[in-house]
């Protein structure tokens, strides 16, 4: 059975936990705590088993690979059906670029790493921090509404089935509310997020849901 | 023929540069400079084309891509000789997995933006812009170094023929020398990377060769 290791709260770890419920692939679930003892990550077991001391990890038999986009085309591959990728050419580029948009541009400016740094070396407060995400994940998913401007709206980001898009998504509007972002710029994509998490494969992939969440 | 709306320092699009050449397919080069004007990315007409006001961006016929992974995975659909991606699944999901590190985890901390964010937000001096900018380099790629402790030595980062990888690898140890990274962390990625720049495609990809270089 395939093991995940995962952070209840991490994006990138969420990402992967919808695309294996949308799958139904059974996986086991391997806290990581990023806040306890110092981030569990850093730990000597966990970084020999993955040396960028990141989640998420995902463990197939001896096969160990993290990224969690490189981890998302991996189970397409494995796990074909249902399918999360287009067939078309330029659809599954689009989607991918989608992708990249959420990974590359907005998710690694709020990510741990850099604002401790940002609190270490340049006193920043919470509230700068807080400025700084909102500012990352609000010009990010602002650029992607504009590009879907003149498209007709769907149930998911590309259509009306969900693809790999839809797992990076939700997990980005998530973190656009823990930073009380202003959703009114990127209007559709809040309201396909939205939509799809009272579906049961992504109420199953919630932070709130996993076994290492902390209480409210 | 393909357009590619590139700037000459800007690494994402030198790895597209890269894959163009390998190729050996024929392309327009389209000029964005990242410093004039305040950016001519953020320029009407270039924003009409892409929302994102980011380099690279693919123009094929009327269809417009951005986001380099999505371009490189495009243009290996559209041109799949010679391969820039090993067929089998697992070591294709390494693939992936060491061109996400790059583009995710290093890259979109030492982007312009981000760096004037520390400016105009944080006072951050120019050194203290490289100390950030050379601390995420470093320990990206010395965790990817790490990665690769127990494998055989290749000519480039997975076997001997080019993939993604080194379309990756190449501009951040560019990038890794403009900032003065000390190479000793990952002295095997930058063998690697050093033997690939004498090669002609990645000559010709090269940021001093691009029709919008600054004299030195």
């Amino acid at each position: 059975v395939l093991k995940l290791y995962s952070y209840w709260r991490s994006s990138a770890s969420y990402r992967v936990r919808i695309a294996l419920h949308l799958k139904g692939i059974a996986f086991e679930y391997m806290p990581v705590s990023l806040i306890q003892d110092g981030g569990q990550q850093h730990a000597a077991d966990y970084r020999a088993l993955n040396p960028q001391r990141r989640v998420p990890l995902l463990v197939d038999g001896v096969f160990r690979l993290n990224q969690s986009l490189a981890i998302l085309d991996y189970l397409e591959s494995k796990h074909p059906q249902p399918s999360l990728v287009p067939e078309d050419a330029q659809l599954r580029a689009r989607m991918w670029a989608f992708c990249h948009t959420i990974a590359a541009d907005i998710q690694p400016l709020q990510n741990l790493g850099p604002l401790k740094y940002l609190t270490r070396e340049f006193g920043a407060s919470d509230e700068q921090k807080n400025v700084w995400v909102r500012h990352w994940i609000e010009r990010g998913l602002a650029a992607l509404e504009e590009e879907r401007r003149s498209e007709p709206d769907a149930a998911c980001v590309f259509g009306d089935a969900p693809t790999l898009a839809d797992c990076c998504l939700v997990p980005q509007i998530y973190n656009a509310g823990r930073f009380n972002c202003d959703t009114a710029r990127f209007p559709r994509l809040y309201a396909i997020a939205q939509r799809l998490c009272g579906r049961p494969e992504f109420i199953a992939a919630h932070p709130d849901k996993q076994p290492d969440a902390a209480p409210a």
